[in-house]
């Protein structure tokens, strides 16, 4: 007996060293944005946004079983969701007011607690890399408009026309929403069609560290000059040692909550589980003021949180066991793309 | 025996209903930045810097002691400071690298949770005034550059040619700044010297309402289009029901750790005094990265904390005996103005 017990417990001592240092399995968790009106989808466009979706997801995997950091995997996703007109970030953005295409973006490292922000330009084909070009090689944190493309240029971003960023489907939403704006249309149906799309992801890779990044257009008829939440570090994007964030929603109430930085604050200090903190925040707190929207939220352990409390959310995961899954409503049962 | 009992309750409950309700002992709490370098000082600065905290101090107090709420108090109050050539606020704003002055500034309510937010704006005498305009009477929270003060001018905020900005001492400040620069100064001495100057105010009103407001120049030397904390509500600024915090220190450090809204966080759910809640934010966690700076702190029972970690930061208070003080170092006992 006493051997036994001798035996035993070394082994199962070195199993639990190798399963904390080693064998983190990576996961992935992308959004793209919660802003989803249901009777407006066609099964056209739920199937558009499902495959991007999935090669956005893929293309973040790709970096995660390779063994590089969460960062990539991040902004890898998040920047195949930036090229892809069916999400309200880079191509595909709403247009301002006035008709221009307003662009923001955050990114966070968790382990170092470095971030990267950029509001208000109009020529950075992925806002994303800028984010991430000033975290690390600038001494600043946020950046915007002329100011943040002049450094793009200094550090060799890809710039292009703000053409580039016009789509027709947009365009006709800036259309639509200024004739019901002049005709003095129920602000409700006004305002939850207005903050759609943003697209963000969060990610734990192999070592066990986190990641997260927003990117958005704004909103739909934003004023020139509006930030929302995307580019607000606590607010939109957050990351830590042990929690990642990003939120999609009616920015305003999200900086007035610190959303993305409470979720996370709640899970360290609270020791609440990362589903329920989320939960408390998107969909208590909010609410309360009466703002919407949702968030993916991830914790060390791989935990995933996908609170919203609009139609739907345009959401897909890597999962620690390796499957992939994608979704759009509440009701809708997880399935592998 | 029993008719005293009788008589003796009702009166104290009145006398506690009383003091819960109406008796709310006014605080009001400054900065004028924490990036003080003893070396630099002259007893003729001490003394228009005391002069000036004090002037701000007692046009927030009218307003307090006038049952006006603590966002009025912290609005004039920081109205003082950023008229006045010795912060980097408003007038006496330091220069970016390019020579201009790049205004930011918050604000936020904190028993509506409310917030203000401006950033990058040249033509606004008042800043906070602007960023108060954008709280109450547009549907946005953060507006940056030429759209901001597109929405200045449809408000009536009052705007300046950016000479109005330029002070002479700055101007050297700047030249000094750049030639260090090109010297390779080590960047210690310049880093320290750089984040000179934000100014703040947090306060508590006769109802127990809390608010706190933010306004800086930003960093002397910095990159045209970087934003610090100070307009970053939750980094720079927060108020909520139980606690309001203005920053003042090297911003980046101050986004990366959410500082304003940590303090408060910690107090709300961990139940920390202000004071230790403060201190462990502003002296270890930011420190911790690298960065430095100060804060100043107040909770809904009047309670102050003002930690820094440089060699002073300019601050005064009305404490809730209805004293007032002023301090510019560490070892200075605080004294009545």
């Amino acid at each position: 007996m006493k051997t036994l017990r001798r035996l035993v417990l070394p082994v199962t001592l070195l199993a639990c060293a190798g399963t904390l240092a080693a064998e983190v399995k990576p996961v992935l968790v992308i959004h793209g944005g919660a802003g989803v009106v249901r009777a407006e989808m066609t099964s056209e466009v739920e199937r558009d946004v499902k495959a991007a979706l999935t090669r956005a997801i893929e293309a973040g995997r790709s970096e995660l079983e390779a063994g590089k950091p969460a960062l990539d995997a991040v902004t890898k996703a998040i920047v195949v969701l930036e090229d892809d007109p069916n999400f309200n970030a880079a191509r595909g953005a709403v247009f301002t007011h006035d008709g221009r295409n307003e662009l923001d973006a955050s990114i966070m490292d968790g382990a170092a607690q470095r971030a990267g922000a950029v509001a208000g330009v109009t020529t950075v084909r992925n806002p994303i890399t800028l984010a991430r070009a000033i975290m690390e090689r600038s001494k600043h944190v946020m950046m915007v408009g002329s100011g943040a493309e002049a450094f793009a240029k200094t550090v060799g971003i890809t710039l292009v026309d703000p053409a580039y960023f016009h789509t027709e489907r947009r365009w006709q939403q800036l259309q639509k929403t200024l004739a019901e704006e002049k005709a003095g249309a129920a602000l409700s149906d006004y305002e939850t069609s207005r903050h759609f799309g943003t697209v963000g992801a969060v990610a734990l890779d192999r070592t066990g560290k986190l990641a997260a990044g927003t990117s958005t257009g704004g909103m739909n008829n934003k004023r020139h000059g509006r930030v929302g939440d995307s580019p607000i570090i606590g607010a939109g994007t957050w990351a830590d040692e042990r929690c990642a964030v990003s939120a999609t929603g009616w920015g305003e109430f999200y900086i007035r909550t610190a959303a993305a930085h409470s979720i996370c604050t709640r899970h360290a200090l609270l020791k609440e589980p990362i589903a329920k903190a989320a939960v408390e925040v998107i969909n208590n707190q909010i609410p309360r003021l009466g703002g919407d929207g949702g968030a993916i939220a991830l914790d060390r352990d791989g935990n995933i949180a996908m609170p919203f409390n609009t139609d739907g959310m345009f959401r897909a995961w890597l999962d620690r066991n390796g499957a992939v899954h994608v979704a759009i409503y509440a009701d809708e049962s997880a399935g592998t793309p």
